[in-house]
């Protein structure tokens, strides 16, 4: 059973694994493959950000962070990015989390979600957001050094939180 | 005449009523109109970006910063944000700076430029970006809280510079 939380300080060693594996594989973040487990730190778990992960018997096995896209005058759009460890892939982790984000960003007062950068190539992560609601709004073109197609367009997804409910902040899931 | 060079940290106090001031309109830009100058100068002055001011007789009329829009695998696209001190609005700094911001992220290896977060009523820009041939990419729905218009769209424009003339970066404008 998944089981997701907000992230501990204590967390990063199981979180960094992940990161770093999601990062050198070149296909899905910009991040860096060479970015190290301290700026990998400052960017996951920044005090701008909420940082969750989903646990399964204990062990990390995603994480995500949710903050807002924009500052001040564009704070009611959320940002969020999602990482599930490689092992777990496929098994439900990044759905859980996104709508556990959803949720939360309703609660949190949000107006609507946006994604600036979800690489086109990645049809996975694509395709679970469209099925969570979120529309193409912008395409970046050949804005992506994918490690094995080259440059491949980025797409800008956004969906409002209106029809969303607000995830109960102590409720567990 | 204008002149545009690279700004040092001495400049600071020259761009921070401009800053202060534009942002205090609540009609351009998303920064809190309460932003501090410390907060304004980490912002403007990152290490990750390279500001630049526009000068009239030695006195700072605007300021822009160029970096890259995403870390690694997206850092071949450059971002960049520009501001033009009220007094001389409408005078050409403005567009001086557009120029000179697509012509040095030529020179610095750059594919593309793009921006962000264009507010959409800002019609002054939005039509100055679009005269450099930035094309709009999508439009973030009600994306800005627009002091005086509330809730209004923000567009996200991008151009290629493979048509643009790199600047000699020994070159003064």
């Amino acid at each position: 059973m998944l089981e997701i939380r907000q992230a501990a300080p204590s967390d990063w060693p199981a979180i960094w694994p992940i990161f770093q594996s999601v990062v050198a594989d070149g296909a899905t973040y910009a991040y860096d493959p060479d970015t190290t487990s301290d700026e990998a730190l400052a960017l996951w778990m920044s005090p701008a950000a909420s940082t969750f992960v989903a646990t399964h018997g204990g062990a990390v096995v995603g994480s995500y962070f949710l903050k807002p896209n924009q500052p001040g005058l564009g704070s009611h759009v959320a940002n969020a990015a999602f990482m599930v460890s490689p092992a777990w892939s496929g098994h439900g982790a990044g759905r859980a989390m996104g709508e556990h984000a959803l949720r939360t960003a309703r609660a949190r007062g949000y107006e609507a979600m946006q994604f600036n950068f979800v690489v086109s190539s990645n049809e996975r992560a694509v395709s679970l957001w469209k099925s969570l609601g979120f529309a193409t709004i912008g395409v970046i073109p050949k804005a992506y050094r994918h490690s094995r197609l080259g440059l491949v367009d980025a797409y800008i997804m956004h969906r409002f939180l209106n029809d969303i409910l607000a995830r109960d902040e102590a409720e567990t899931v």
